[in-house]
């Protein structure tokens, strides 16, 4: 489906794609807010769904936890509408920039799934850490909107 | 190090760090420039470099092609000093944002690992698809700055 990675300096510095799939057969996707610039969240692409993406021009991932292809809003209404889609120098991680409109992004019912902050410059006792909240409210009840689908955070 | 990942509501509602690293021992990294927003880098780290991260302020990476930790700038000049880490939802990934001042953070030059963008739309035959490239302008000459470092792209 895509081009054989078989010269770094076409990698690099070439026009042409030539992504980089681990041996799960999964690209790491960063997904950032194309009116605010926050990061949404992180997630994981194959190559169906990143073809997918690009066609479509709405965010398709990989869900680990559901090991299946996940358009994302399919069950929440929150699609993301992607605006722009890079890759990075060696073509082995994918940052897309989309537009969710007044949505969420998280399955936890946040606008970002990184809501949370880590304190910075101790580290005697990273097991007492207090991290702070970055989001107040809640987009969404997600009791209301998932009803009976299964967490996808896993211990 | 960190606490033991035991409940699923007190990972995604709770103030403590229960970090997941997979079983290579890393955590998949966001890195963004604090001035403009932009993703700079997707990296990786293991407890140690998350902990030094942490305390020096400065983003300590794990190298997965020169396996070992990887103090980012070290060779460079490039450091990038940390104004904030964030964690998501499940904490399994993380996002720092970060001053680079005016230097760059990838090692073919460019400020910015995501110089090429994907065009939208058409894949029918994905691989004469032809990218964008963002960044007109190196930061730096890989081959000066470098010079007998091997280079960490891996086809």
């Amino acid at each position: 489906m895509f081009k054989k990675r078989d010269n770094i300096k076409e990698v690099e510095e070439g026009k042409f794609l030539y992504p980089k799939f681990d041996k799960n057969g999964l690209i790491p996707v960063i997904t950032s807010d194309f009116k605010t610039g926050d990061i949404l969240m992180h997630g994981y692409m194959n190559k169906e769904s990143l073809k997918k993406t690009i066609e479509t021009k709405e965010a398709v991932y990989w869900s680990r936890s559901r090991k299946k292809i996940w358009h994302k809003g399919k069950v929440s209404g929150f699609i993301q509408k992607v605006k722009e889609i890079r890759i990075d120098d060696d073509q082995d991680s994918i940052w897309i920039t989309v537009d969710i409109g007044k949505g969420a992004s998280c399955h936890v019912g946040y606008r970002s799934c990184f809501y949370r902050s880590i304190p910075l410059g101790e580290t005697k006792n990273l097991k007492k850490l207090k991290m702070k909240f970055k989001e107040r409210k809640k987009v969404f009840d997600p009791k209301k909107v998932y009803k009976n689908e299964t967490n996808p955070t896993k211990l």
